[in-house]
């Protein structure tokens, strides 16, 4: 497994021939057209968890190279706190990766991302930016995110990226970016990974309390609760609410947002006729934790992808 | 010499095995590894002339395949007449681009390019985009040129992409949003072609009246003598602007700016100790002129760009 710290250096390590290495080395193109591998690519801030390595194994099943890029991205922090108590552990994250199957851990520092006069920001409008997320942490969080993951995307130019449903906001921005700008990357929404409790896993958790991780337990059981209402045929986004804001109540837990919305353009829902997205927001504690359930009627299969 | 309208066809057109087809086809992949072959670029909004086949000569000559991209992109006009005004003449065009050995030409709809719910803009910040043009235009003006830029070397990952200096501003616009970004691409900015009588051309030209025509070429000769008086040690700003309003006042020509700024940065110059861009834009009759040259001290070689 290589670790390397500058985009140069990401492309070098990509195979010669690949298009990611073209203003750089052109001299070792045509030497090996070994251009048919498949590269996996696993976007993170670090502080790696059970959940991102479900998804670099599913990269590592699918792929022929698998590159893991750790950035804790501050252009889509807010509160520069939460930037300072953002866990960084690289020595304990190579050992995960190496265990997982990495090839390439992508480990770039602030300044080789954004050098002196550095000027290019990528934004998505709309709803998807504006509301949940992108109202409580400030316009400028989804402007950090869909630019670091367009240059993170455009350093490797993978055929696959790997991204969690539990930040179904920020999947949705990336997915929109990428369409949208056509980067020729497969985004791959992957299934929230929970622990046996049912918290769903996030770099923020070793933060909780023993007790304040109990209260935090309400957020997947309300989430649960109004799947299951909803999968049992009730539509009414006002009846699925009270239902969640008992459960949430029962942990003291007031949360920022219970929110359902489409999950595509993320405009409110009021019916559960489609797919809806349910999320929810809220401080426990210090800790500011967010899950979602994609919710379908009766008439609609499970998702595959929560 | 193919014409194709989608990015699909695009990418279809390109080398199996080349990563812009990567969610295309993945079938493809690995049949005929054949990526060694260079893919240059021309992007233009057609009309073309003497000044674009010089950039489609240079790309075919350093390139084993030219692909001319052929899109009027209505996001980067602000007004609605200029943008109904602009030329457009796609069989003369494509008679051109196969006379100069173009291998594609990519002409998409303004729906291909920017489908329903198309949300994201790519923005370079700073002097780059706010003065000069991004002044006179609307700030919008380089959101839509860096954004469709992106899009269009995004569609094909050529590995070069040719401008001509004589859209200067747009030239440091998109290398800044390139290098920014990461985009594998190599961005070759290309002397401005000029008619015999000087006039720099543009394809607004042909909307010149003869008089209007005779009056524009002050432009060019004031820019002409600001560049012999910087070479023969002329460092005073204020000197040189002089020098160029009174070459300009002999056509009647009231410049909309008249600018002496740092090519890299856009800021404003007052001497010629390194390279200084001096830009011009001029409404002269009905047509909205621009043009520039890079001055240079005594002690500096004539750049080989302009």
């Amino acid at each position: 497994m290589k670790v390397v710290r500058t985009i140069a250096e990401l492309r070098e390590a990509l195979r010669p021939g690949h298009p990611a290495r073209a203003c750089e080395s052109q001299d070792h193109l045509g030497q090996n057209p070994d251009t048919a591998s498949r590269i996996g690519m696993v976007p993170t801030m670090g502080a790696l968890h059970e959940g991102h390595l479900s998804l670099l194994q599913r990269a590592r099943a699918e792929n022929d190279l698998v590159i893991l890029s750790i950035f804790v991205n501050p252009t889509q922090f807010s509160e520069a706190s939460d930037l300072d108590a953002y866990p960084r552990q690289e020595a304990q994250d190579a050992a995960l990766a190496e265990s997982a199957g990495v090839d390439v851990i992508f480990a770039p520092s602030a300044a080789e991302m954004y050098p002196a006069g550095f000027a290019t920001t990528v934004s998505v409008s709309g709803a998807i930016t504006e509301t949940l997320e992108g109202a409580g942490r400030g316009s400028s969080h989804f402007d950090g995110v869909a630019t670091v993951v367009a240059k993170l995307l455009l350093a490797a130019l993978p055929h696959r990226a790997y991204f969690g449903q539990k930040d179904a906001q920020q999947l949705r921005v990336v997915q929109r970016m990428v369409a949208d700008l056509g980067i020729p990357t497969e985004i791959v929404s992957c299934a929230t990974s929970r622990d046996a409790d049912g918290l769903a896993r996030s770099s923020r958790n070793v933060r909780l309390s023993e007790t304040d991780r109990q209260r935090a337990l309400v957020i997947p059981r309300a989430l649960a609760a109004v799947s299951a209402a909803a999968a049992s045929g009730e539509t009414e986004v006002v009846a699925l609410r009270t239902l969640a804001e008992g459960i949430l109540a029962e942990g003291s837990v007031d949360p920022e947002y219970l929110a359902f919305v489409n999950p595509e353009s993320f405009a409110p829902a009021t019916t559960v006729s489609g797919t809806v997205l349910c999320a929810i927001a809220a401080r426990v504690g210090e800790v500011r934790l967010i899950d979602n359930e994609l919710l379908n009627p009766p008439s609609l299969p499970i998702s595959k992808e929560n």
